[in-house]
């Protein structure tokens, strides 16, 4: 056992798992299998199973905790159980032409609804240069990058939006009216790393405050705004309901570009999608954006690989600000922890690996044992 | 000669114009023709040089004075006479598929480019559901939500990206690496203002900058970084060079995420257009990432119309904060003050009126004196 997944550099403000216990390092392979056959035995199609783990276990590896297996799968099970996601979804495209579809969701898991929807686009922009699909009757969709990230393997830059239920307050409001709305977008490389971009259009996300609110840790002025929508005037340890800001913090920070950046994720997620809004939305409800850019159509790739490489070099070779050793690129965090948690394990919070354990030995899942090496 | 026009609603950081000398009012129609008469007499095509003059008339209009008549005029007239502007350029497609295409600028005005090129690309869309191009080898586009805005009659959303030449300092660096580096999003509805995003993905703007430092106006901490990175301590009259932060203005604010959009930007408008970036980029150079969605592909437009109103009503009906009246739209301030120098036209200072006069008379440029009527 290993703590070393838990040293990797920070570039934004994700906080650790919320999960309680001593975190356990897992093989991420064996938690994969495990994972897949808590959903399957929930009647998921096995190969969404597969899929649905993998999207848990991604974001594990990639230390973004706040959409992992710890966090999230047991409400996925969960709302399998109550009956609010679909086992079996019938994903099919509603309306649509040439290079635009809509994509009804039929209420199945959001991590298998938009990995499906990103390979279909991505089929549809090897024809026709760029893809884009919208997606209603969806539920939450995970990491957003992971879905934009399999665009990356075709020499393609993909983009992930959705929209979820309302936590952002708008610029001189007092009420959340606005998801956190993250927008993900990956850009192939040759040797550097994959340019991936993943970020809520609020300051910080929900879950990075629900954490802090359980710990009773101070957040800074300009993460969240009091009950009459003024900036609190010092440090304080928030509490629910939450009111989020959107990117920019304040007025004066520019919030009003956060808060819009948001509605464009709820007008392409939601209302060109024909879901609804942030504020009609119940429990997990989602809509997505899903789009494909085949960067072979307008440049050779190769020569855009290489091209990439520069540009994030020329990122890199930044002067670096007093009392900084380095300036790093959208993705950097996430992919050196992947290098540390695939040589050392995922450190799962002791309460998720029992829950893992519970789930999976009621459910029949074999492979249990080998969670604990 | 009335100054209503400067009683507008604000909701961003504009500031009024630059040049100096009492504003006089104009009629936007007869200034319009003038300063077309003006691109004219430099050999720019005539229908060329009438969309120059409406892109710089409508930022006018629109109270983005930054990107109008007084600021942006006199600077594209000396880069045609310098050479660096093709009045003339062979705007064409170098590389392309259905539904994405590169597109060489040759040079020319980058108002004109942007334009041709967003009517192109909603022709495209018209067939295939979205369409998107990118173009290299431009120069500044002016306010970029005109050419977004072109697909609203369209019934379509209108995207548009333009990367220039850096000025904002990546998280953790000292050095500007990016550019200013606006995204602008336009979509239509049906009886409210259409929705229109346009921002700069650093808190602030380059120019907004500028005229702070020529008055002497302190900015708050959060907008410029010092020399050696830091964030200053307390509020300062900004001094060029300018060290602009990326939307989000501090680490702990999250400027990485204006960081990342800031280069997602450079990444469609410049890398993928095979231009260059932000560091390379001389005067006013520019790349564009321009894309129309054809709404009625997905969803019939009246529905979406309607829907779209119901979400901005959503937006408005936001219980205002402490302090407030009412919490705004995307595209509100500029839609007020349309309204007004529509009706009372545009307050252009003194010196950009001479400047037009002058500059037309010499040209021969007919209507000049309808402009003080």
């Amino acid at each position: 056992m290993s703590g070393s997944g838990q040293h990797r550099p920070r570039f934004n403000h994700e906080v650790e798992p919320s999960a309680d216990g001593d975190p356990v390092n897992v093989d991420h392979d064996v938690l994969r299998g495990v994972v897949a056959g808590i959903f399957e035995a929930l009647d998921v199609p096995s190969e969404d199973a597969l899929l649905a783990a993998d999207v848990l276990v991604m974001a594990e590896l990639r230390g973004v905790d706040t959409h992992g297996v710890a966090n999230l799968a047991p409400r996925y099970v969960q709302w399998i159980e109550e009956g609010f996601i679909n086992s079996r979804p019938n994903v099919r495209v509603t309306r649509g032409g040439t290079a635009l579809r809509n994509v009804d969701g039929d209420s199945g898991l959001g991590v298998v609804v938009a990995a499906r929807v990103m390979k279909e686009t991505i089929e549809v922009a090897r024809e026709t240069g760029i893809s884009m699909s919208v997606v209603h009757n969806s539920r939450h969709l995970g990491m957003a990058a992971y879905h934009a990230m399999l665009a990356l393997e075709q020499g393609m830059i993909g983009l992930c939006t959705t929209a979820v239920r309302a936590s952002m307050v708008p610029t001189f409001g007092r009420e959340p009216r606005i998801g956190t709305n993250p927008i993900a977008v990956a850009v192939p490389t040759r040797n550097q790393p994959a340019f991936i971009f993943d970020a809520a259009t609020t300051t910080v996300s929900l879950n990075n405050l629900r954490i802090r609110s359980l710990r009773g840790i101070e957040v800074p002025v300009g993460w969240v705004v009091c009950a009459d929508g003024t900036n609190p005037s010092e440090p304080e340890v928030p509490q629910e309901p939450f009111r989020l800001t959107p990117l920019g913090g304040t007025p004066e920070g520019a919030s009003h570009k956060g808060y819009g950046l948001g509605a464009i994720v709820d007008t392409l997620s939601l209302v060109l999608s024909q879901a609804s809004y942030g504020g009609l939305l119940r429990g997990a409800e989602a809509g997505h954006m899903i789009a494909a850019i085949n960067v072979e159509t307008v440049m050779p790739i190769d020569e855009f690989r290489t091209a990439m490489d520069a540009y994030i070099g020329y990122l890199r070779a930044t002067l670096p600000a007093d009392g900084h050793d380095e300036v790093l690129v959208a993705g950097d965090p996430q992919h050196r922890a992947e290098a540390v948690r695939r040589r050392d394990g995922i450190p799962l919070p002791g309460a998720a690996i029992e829950w893992v354990i519970e789930k999976a030995e009621r459910s029949g899942v074999p492979g249990v044992d080998r969670l604990l090496r």
